[in-house]
């Protein structure tokens, strides 16, 4: 299944996407959200979805996507997870994850605006690989891993490169600014996906490729990255862990290349669909 | 006011403490959450206390305390925000604010048991006081950032030293371990609090006094944080901002001093009560 939200900002609906077709199912009640992952959600969207087959109301097309998810407990991402990108800031490869998290303020729609903050110079694009947990976990086995996704969901982890290294202790003054985390158009639920760990993944602006990467060569496998994510702190379900970008970001180019207002980054991976976003300054 | 919840962990009910006692206040709705903090919750708990007066039913006295708000969106740290723990840590006097996120799953009760992590030996305290938000905060200046205060909390920012500085990253390892954020007694409400920047602060091991702090000697003030925050990211009523501890953390002895399994912690700090929390390991 394709899970989709849509609607205004903070008052989205519940939706599936069928052949490409948005469907309200906001009859089922709730949200996107932990007690729906925890609660066997999907299981109960499914069979919703089974009973109302040809009955579902399809949603105007111009209606708003929101994220595919409702506001998590985190959004956590592993840091310099793919050689290449790796290499291209300048760091060295990591002898296990890094850990960081986006505030999940951050959380944004996948066709909604980037903004770039106020005083803001170094905004860089990351496309990305996301997993959403779909049940709890905390010290969880490698084996067991899967037990515990829900499914996946295409991310553009958004940083802005002076507020995250430049200005002082960790990433989050970089990683979390409103706008920074459009995620979506869907999450695809983990059946739909035959190997997660062949995922052609690529990202343009201005129709210009930068990034176009595949999860064959992230350095910490999925299961790898959720068994140990889940060492240091419990997931909860509707939680997002994004596996890392690939080569391609502004920052590694000489001289960088930074988002301006009116540029247009279009991304994508091969199953979770594209997003687009519009540049604007703050307040633009 | 001083709010409370209390009642088992994830169902907590509301409460307010008067003149030492704790009261239900359940029957008002709701929860001491974003929704309740943003849409004048506190002014109509206050209309609701005093429509209720003298009929408000106590708390049974052995009830358990959970933390005084409901899982916020962000709970935020400023980093060596005291010249005695910059000091003692090593590190050298920050330009700018350090922030740093734990994990909201870390929020635990005031009472409740500090729980020391699989493969973790290096668990440290740190007493806090905290700033919970009331308004919806964004590029805030300093002069209107008390505007968008509801009140504050203590804290103990529970660390694990090697997850957190030896493991490669962000500090996110070793601060954000669930039990990692003892929150409480109660969420006292600014009009309660004349200077927030003169208050004693304090933090005990097993009857041992290893932190005597007070606010006045906080690097970067109140106010400045909020507004600094803000820039970065949008606050969201119930977010915590805990603005660092004092020296007299484990970590700054030499030897080291970590806590242990059967260890008692207890802490505070003027007008923001006590709290007291016993070391177990996990599974223990």
């Amino acid at each position: 299944m394709k899970l989709i939200r849509y609607g205004d900002p903070g008052r989205e609906k519940i939706g599936v996407q069928l052949d490409g077709i948005n469907y309200d199912v906001s009859a089922l009640g709730g949200d996107y959200n932990e007690e729906f992952f925890g609660d066997n959600g999907l299981a109960r969207l499914a069979e919703f979805v089974k009973a109302n087959e040809g009955a579902l109301v399809p949603v105007p097309a111009e209606t708003r996507l929101g994220p595919p998810i409702a506001r998590p407990s985190k959004i956590l991402c592993i840091g310099l997870n793919y050689r290449d990108h790796a290499r291209e800031t300048g760091t060295a490869i990591p002898a296990e994850p890094i850990i960081f998290m986006k505030s999940t303020t951050s959380l944004n729609g996948p066709f909604d605006d980037i903004v770039i903050p106020k005083n803001a110079v170094k905004t860089d694009w990351e496309v990305e690989f996301g997993v959403v947990i779909g049940k709890r976990a905390s010290y969880v086995a490698e084996a067991e891993a899967f037990d515990h996704v829900a499914g996946y969901v295409l991310h553009n982890d958004v940083s802005e490169r002076e507020f995250q290294l430049e200005r002082g202790g960790t990433w989050d003054k970089g990683k979390g600014c409103d706008t920074f985390a459009p995620i979506g158009p869907f999450l695809v639920t983990k059946d739909e996906i035959a190997d997660i760990h062949n995922i052609r993944l690529w990202l343009t602006v201005n129709g210009k490729t930068y990034q176009d990467g595949n999860t064959r060569d992230l350095i910490f496998n999925v299961p790898f990255i959720i068994s140990y994510v889940s060492q240091f702190m419990t997931l909860l379900p509707g939680d997002v862990i994004s596996t890392g970008t690939p080569a391609g970001v502004g920052l590694g180019f000489k001289p960088p290349v930074y988002l301006q207002p009116g540029d247009v980054v279009e991304l994508g991976a091969e199953g979770l669909g594209t997003s687009r976003q519009v540049v604007r300054a703050y307040g633009g």
